[in-house]
């Protein structure tokens, strides 16, 4: 990225789930101006407010956040004939499918920071989150020096991923971790708008499987906590075992982690870790970051997924019932919450690239 | 128990969310019969339907079964001043605290099976599951020669124990068991009706703690699974760890479970040993009894509440996603469901009774 | 219809959601026995287990009944390429545009009961609802001589429409209707399953709005409850207000009522005409009948679509909170629920089919 | 009340639900100074913190607004021993059996601002709407002097007529009204705490039934919209038929509202009647006044409980699908959205005593 005063940046897939929430995220951004919205052919030539509207007329758009009117009349373009010439930076927010087709047309011109899976595991992408291994972007210079780009790519890991590493890196880091058994109860949101989670299916139910999740969150922890050998990523060499299931929750991914130490550590000694988390990243103040990353609750009965999800604007991953677990040696045991849709996707990839920027990466 | 043609038993509680179940286990069966209701002193006296009734006269019933028209109008005694003299078994159905009162008095002259807590962790008192532990009821004789009782009391576990149990207990017989892990998601009914979860709690989130539940669990598991030596439970010793939540289910208790067998089995063999299971138990043909103990599900989006918890009628125990974990050497992981107000309440309870009736055991 | 000993009876659309409740109504029929199963090309060649599941194999059954095995290895047929050589009737569960294809096709063999709206408005069609309006079935004569058909179209109303029309007919004949107004809390699985409601959408919330629903009420029931006259429907004279609304229940459309009587009765009358209604209909005992239309409960907290929806298999409507209205002369105002996938569609039309049958219409 | 430059107000009742969220809507409140929380005997002498905590020290706090910790330390004083000298006003949050006996007590002193329905059909008592029928606090007088208090009591009204009589007052002033039907889908929230409703009940399901609420909504409707002849309300002679059911929302009162005009009004006029209504209130621009009364919109989707309840902090009432009605003469039909916990309940009771406040009402 070039030092521009102000960042002119495009959101592609800006029709869907996440790409609206890319437009929440950066409506009246500091330092991102959303010059360009592109999304599929089919919504090409269209202003914004109509490119999500029904065939009555009536809008599609999901977030609660209230619409940004400063969008509405903005033409939609065509994804793959984005012109990169005004574009400093570009969030693609598309399916994975079109995200191997199109990504690499970006890249070779811009960076690109994804919300989706394509490029995650090849050994030259790095999956960054803030706070936490961003000495792994270091590989994207070994990425446009192999790939011949002048941009690179990084996606974002699975919205599950996000919050079981923001709790696991300072257990990682302080402690060492030799094993983690992880199972979720996602929300909704997660499992996208179109057609995403039927009503009927999920009403009084829970729905035990999440095709491909589990084996996401098992590769993509170990990459995330790996150590950057060169211009490598050298996967952590820790068994993770993660049962995913989706609840009858709109927004928030809570998770039940029970996880065995490496070393003895009092329970006060891990809360403490947990809550002390991040403190060099937040001192940052970039203008997505939240206070702290991990907020540790006493309250036997948080977090929960209402209640909780939006603290810190959903930025902040919430701890709670941290104890100790008897069933393995130098066990702990908590549940954390995650709010998918942000930290988890969208807000998430701006803070990234807030970061990014701040430390001159391009 | 006497060998009397016909048993004539009591419910006491009989007003509640479990009595009401007791009522539609108990109506037209073959070898019980229904002859006692009790329950507070504030509905003694009253006809039944005019005890479970509001003061507008609308029912409480609660059960998604008919209202069994036949204890209509019979009339409700104070379960203090039951009449043992015409009861030959009671069913006790009372919260904790009551139980700890009222069921010595009952035991003193007939056996007693109960849903309360109260009893089971006294070390003369089985825990006893139809299919798994029957052995155990070899306490009960310890328990009239040492307390001077006619009868006897034995409480069913927890109902977030009882479909972990009937998983483990095979596993154990045929491979041994070094560890288990189990994440639950329990349905609102488990929490009883007064006054319950309440809706706006629930509504969109997960509660991540239910007081004691997995204390519970932990120590019951280990009890029913133990050994009878002599008169005395060696329990099991197997490390549990337990993590209770509710979600926003009616009914069916659903588990992530991840365990470390003692010797390598393949999956095959795991899934052979669970539908195998209890086919001696379910052959006895048992009224209440289902025709197997454990169904085992391929579909990977299966067991789920809604579908599956009444499968026979809420008495199977429904494993899916079966696969293998590589974060514990010979690990195995599995989902369960089993219905929390059937098998794991007033119909277990039945079934129960049956069983040890039918083995001469009084 | 020819009076063969024994029907073959077709399902096009089979795979769908009302295709699939087809299966179950029809699964060990007595009189009809399902020999084809028709749905898209997609679909065409495969055995149904295998044109119902997932990429993943995984089963799309929706229905709460257990999977009839009986038909799982039956080859789908393509819907356009049907052999009516063995088929003596056509249920047919498509969507309304492929419906106006392909009903005419089928209808020019042999009679066609569908769930689809495409022909409900034509003037020669009746739409029949069993006990209600049965004579208007004269009017399928006509359709065949003026369309030249040895078969018949007959649609069923909308799943709003079905309850409405059932509570207001013995209201119509007894006292005369001048105006009606009803505000429906519709079910999920009203709106189908392709995509159907999203979880998201529906989650702690009221959709206000249906499209087309309103008008479709409103229309159907003043053709369903409007008078023969040769060969020709005169529509009742009656305004209708409908305002439709989905909520977040599975099954079962709940309604708000208020209609304005012709002539004065007491409440006890009304209850009365409505209990007795369609009396000489349930007493033909056709093998999907109920034994009663309307059940009307004293219970202020009653009908509620989770307790109240299956009662009598879903085919009764169900009235509740009965009482005087005082914003209209001569005004009563209740509450209905009517089962929309059962009385409301397959279950609904297989009534139909045997009334159809018994009388020897064809 | 008297001219104090800051406001000392009580809040009774501050534990229960309605009592927190005074608590919400009282915190940094520019006007008032909330100095003393009063409760039952059970709380009085505990901090508020311990005095909302369960018996394992978890929070019962219920509001989705974080807790205003600067309470948290503040001591619960008993609600009949509540010391007067320090308090200009009283907001009153109990139940009515409690509010029937405190109410008066402190009315004898200072004004009473309250959520109960004791007093609301007194003819002495006036019923307020912000923007609506602020002239009937003419009454109050006549209340002191009658009573021979210095204070007064006026009630809020209940949270499902509040969004019915704000959208109909401005169409009784423009075009006049002859009657109204209205069916209700109310929140979850409605029903207060404790028990509130079961989850299990409302699950999956609509109540049809809230005991006594219809007859409040149509008795508080005429009295609302009354017209203030000397010292009387002569209520208006509006025959308002109501049906009251609970749904699965956490919070937002939805109506399905069909009404007759007493004049000729075509739908630009009825919606432009509803936009403009109350701008001169609004205008006050008091603290917690919404920018505008009504909104109303156009996409026939909306309003929704989720998507438009937040609308103005809660406190605007959202109309939409306005539309004609056929079933009646000069006919409109509309479905509205109310906050019954902001606009319906505390926040709407803090501006009423805003508005008293700046007209020197006291």
């Amino acid at each position: 990225m070039s030092s521009n005063p102000r960042w002119r940046v495009a959101v592609v897939g800006a029709t869907g789930m996440a790409g609206q929430q890319f437009l929440v995220s950066l409506s009246n951004h500091p330092w991102f101006e959303l010059t360009t919205l592109a999304a599929s052919e089919r919504s090409a030539g269209k202003p914004y407010r109509e490119a999500i509207a029904r065939s009555d007329g009536s809008s599609t758009w999901l977030c609660d956040e209230v619409f940004p009117e400063q969008f509405a009349d903005r033409k939609v373009v065509a994804a793959p004939e984005l012109d990169l010439s005004n574009v400093d930076l570009v969030f693609s927010a598309v399916e994975s499918d079109a995200a191997r087709q199109l990504e690499p047309i970006y890249a070779a011109e811009v960076p690109v920071i994804s919300t989706a899976s394509a490029f995650r595991y090849e050994d030259d992408v790095p999956v960054l989150i803030p706070g936490v291994n961003l000495e792994q972007a270091a590989l994207l210079k070994r990425q446009q020096r192999e790939r011949g780009w002048k941009g690179w790519i990084t996606p974002q890991p699975n919205c599950t991923t996000i919050g079981l590493v923001i709790a696991l890196a300072p257990l990682v880091r302080q402690f060492g971790l030799e094993r983690v058994f992880m199972t979720s109860m996602q929300a909704l949101s997660g499992a996208g708008k179109s057609p995403g989670i039927a009503a009927m299916d999920v009403l009084d139910n829970v729905i035990p499987y999440i095709p491909q999740e589990e084996e996401k969150v098992e590769k993509e922890t170990r990459k995330v906590l790996g150590r950057l050998e060169g211009e490598a990523i050298v996967p952590l060499d820790l068994p993770v075992s993660a049962t995913c299931t989706r609840v009858n929750v709109r927004d928030g991914h809570f998770e039940s982690v029970v996880a065995a130490l490496a070393r003895e550590a009092s329970l006060d000694e891990v809360a403490g870790a947990l809550a002390a988390f991040g403190r060099e990243f937040t001192d940052l103040g970039l203008p997505s970051s939240p206070p702290e990353l991990i907020r540790v609750l006493d309250d036997p009965y948080r977090p929960q997924p209402r209640l909780d999800r939006d603290l810190n604007d959903g930025m902040t991953t919430v701890v709670g019932r941290l104890r100790e677990d008897h069933a393995l040696e130098r066990g702990v045991k908590f549940c954390l919450l995650s709010h998918n849709t942000k930290m988890g996707a969208a807000k998430g990839a701006v803070l990234l690239a807030e970061y990014l920027v701040q430390q001159g990466i391009s």
